[in-house]
């Protein structure tokens, strides 16, 4: 086998599965998704046109997007024995470890478990597209001693979800950009959870396992995790003197910078990153005061001259969210909730078209 | 980058890490764990003295052997909100997926869940070897409404982890043929679950998320599950020519024969299922009825006419369990709790030379 002699750390360059979801296409500059540009959908479509285009391959026309938001509405409800088991949770837990631990349960719920089919792997992820804003707002809420929160069917599902997270109903503006978030979450080709799903549901595992472990790994802080590192890093300081001390200093003890770099952009912007700083003037120009965007902006020109990183999408995912006034500790659940999406497509496809991931190893251990 | 251009589907033949923790020499055919044969340790050594291999390089001596099964013991303790959250699982949940989830809430405990050093890590490891024969039983017996059972500190770790399992203190014999099974089980290279875990942990994600994500790969039919998978097929028939027949009609109808083929033995026989065999010879004597055995045989001897393949370790392991008055629903779940300490060597190695998986893919979708 020629491949066996090499070694590529981090399966770096490495085709790990054929697709026909999504593509980084570097040269063009372009995220693809099934033949679209994810970009040029962010400024004129919705979190679920892409919900649709992703599961049922095609942009949905108004009508389709009414009877896709209605099947979801009808599936809000979320087992009670789910909200006792996360009210069980000891104290401490990360509402990312709440939702990996309830999405777990939910699969006891599932009755065709052993079916893996296209039609009703589809169906479970309207299910889990419906039911996990709430678990993911009540995985916090109720780790902080707060009374369970229900989805209202009255507000639209992005707002509805914002709603959930603050107590209040957001206005339009709020709500499109927090909508515009999940659209730019909803799917990025073959990051560490989605591959993590893919090789579990390789073994014939089922959807709510393959999810399951991709909670796991976006929580780590070299992925989904940096979204809310950065805010933790931004919240550090109240200056934009002080924040590029900060960096500075970071980086003078090698340490890494959350939000910056990505193993397939790295010497680029992010174009996601782009979208959510447009996202995050307007949020600073309601509010009249642009702390935060300049605190980010001169983080960028920073890392830009020191190190030639840019941002990644979730550097300004992170302030966007604090000026919607979404706790920290739900911006990686929220990035969950919206690539579950994403990651349903990849399980489908995954097993409508399987072969068990099982690489080799180098061994460098003790001589035999 | 050179190999972007190849694609080995399930990443077959393709190096994903580095590791001084196991190889499966496949020209001198020996699973090698830490430089020993896993054959030669499992004819001489019990599991705890491959845990000890595993965890701290080196086989212990007897008062370190003694030291270890001392320091699980009182670790046996599981926080009684797990018991009460796998209590509040529908009925027909899986015992993997109780697992699963009794695991995953079992990260709210831990207090320095963002220290991933070796010590810290290692430490973990203890405490889930500890505490997962407990889970792992009562996830099933609770969802088989009985009573939760609690461990028996005056029996050996894994004579207690049978009796826990049937209610009965196990003969000598038992209690060696299970310990030798959780000693075949412990550890083998980059399975699956070994890479979910290690690309889990990749991400900086911590031990009980790793660990969640291999419980959900080690469930497919393709990995782990295979051990029930096997032992459903034997219960199908009650003959040697039955099972015969059956095997011959599966194999016409291009169905897969759980329990047979490994991508890395593939066309020889897994030196594991050999040992287990021994195992099954000895349990069959015991009891004064052949008649599982000899199924097998006849099993392996279709499989190798017909299609050349041989068994692997679940095919004996199946017939073992169901001897030993293991119930069918648990053989994964032993599988996993045995591989907890492969898994965790892999994550604590991975933590400690860190690089993020995140490979790409080949695009064959929508052009645009
Ligand atoms: C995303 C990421 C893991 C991709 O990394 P990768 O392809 O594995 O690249 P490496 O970690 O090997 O980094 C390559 C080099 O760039 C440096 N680098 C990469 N990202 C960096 C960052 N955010 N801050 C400082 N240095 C960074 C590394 O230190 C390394 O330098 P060296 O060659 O001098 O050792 C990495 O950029 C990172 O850790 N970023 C911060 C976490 C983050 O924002 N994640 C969200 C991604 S959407
Ligand atoms: C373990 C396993 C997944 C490894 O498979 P792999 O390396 O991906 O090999 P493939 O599934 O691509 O199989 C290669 C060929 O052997 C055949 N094959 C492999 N295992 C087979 C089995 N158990 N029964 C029947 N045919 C089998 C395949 O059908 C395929 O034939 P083809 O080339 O004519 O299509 C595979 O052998 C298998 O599915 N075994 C049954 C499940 C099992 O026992 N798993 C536990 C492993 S410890």
């Amino acid at each position: 086998m020629a491949t066996e002699t090499k070694f590529a750390p981090g399966l770096e360059g490495v085709i790990a599965a054929e697709t026909a979801i999504s593509l980084l296409d570097t040269e063009q500059e372009k995220i693809v998704i099934k033949g679209q540009d994810l970009i040029e959908l962010s400024k004129e479509k919705g979190y679920l046109d892409i919900v649709h285009l992703l599961l049922e391959d095609s942009l949905p026309n108004d009508a389709e997007r009414a009877a896709l938001e209605e099947k979801l509405k009808e599936r809000y409800d979320v087992p009670a024995a789910i909200i006792d088991i996360l009210k069980l949770l000891p104290p401490h837990t990360h509402p990312m470890d709440g939702m990996r631990t309830g999405l777990s349960a939910l699969a006891g719920y599932d009755e065709h478990l052993l079916d893996r089919s296209p039609e009703v792997n589809r169906d479970r992820a309207y299910d889990l597209l419906a039911k996990l804003p709430t678990i993911t707002v009540n995985s916090y809420r109720i780790l902080k001693k707060q009374e369970p929160v229900l989805p209202r069917k009255d507000l639209s599902y992005s707002a509805n979800f914002l709603y959930m997270i603050t107590g209040e109903v957001p206005t339009e503006e709020q709500a499109k950009i927090f909508d515009r978030s999940l659209l730019l979450y909803s799917e990025h080709e073959m990051p560490n959870s989605t591959f993590t799903a893919r090789v579990i549901a390789s073994t014939q595992s089922d959807l709510f396992g393959a999810l399951t472990g991709a909670v796991a790994s976006l929580k780590g802080h070299l992925h989904g995790g940096a979204n809310e590192a950065v805010m933790y890093m931004l919240n550090e300081v109240d200056s934009v003197a002080a924040f590029e001390e900060l960096l500075l200093k970071k980086l003078q003890r090698k340490e890494k910078i959350m939000g910056f770099g990505h193993r397939v952009y790295m010497r680029k912007m992010d174009p996601r990153a782009l979208m959510m700083k447009e996202s995050l003037k307007k949020l600073c120009e309601a509010k009249g005061d642009y702390r935060l965007l300049e605190m980010c902006e001169a983080g960028e020109e920073v890392m830009r001259t020191e190190k030639g990183l840019y941002p990644n999408l979730d550097y300004y995912a992170a302030p966007v969210y604090w000026l919607l006034g979404i706790p920290i500790e739900l911006y990686t659940p929220i990035f969950f909730s919206a690539r579950t999406v994403g990651l349903s497509a990849h399980v489908i496809e995954q097993h409508e078209n399987n072969r068990l991931f099982r690489p080799r190893v180098h061994y460098i251990g003790e001589k035999y």
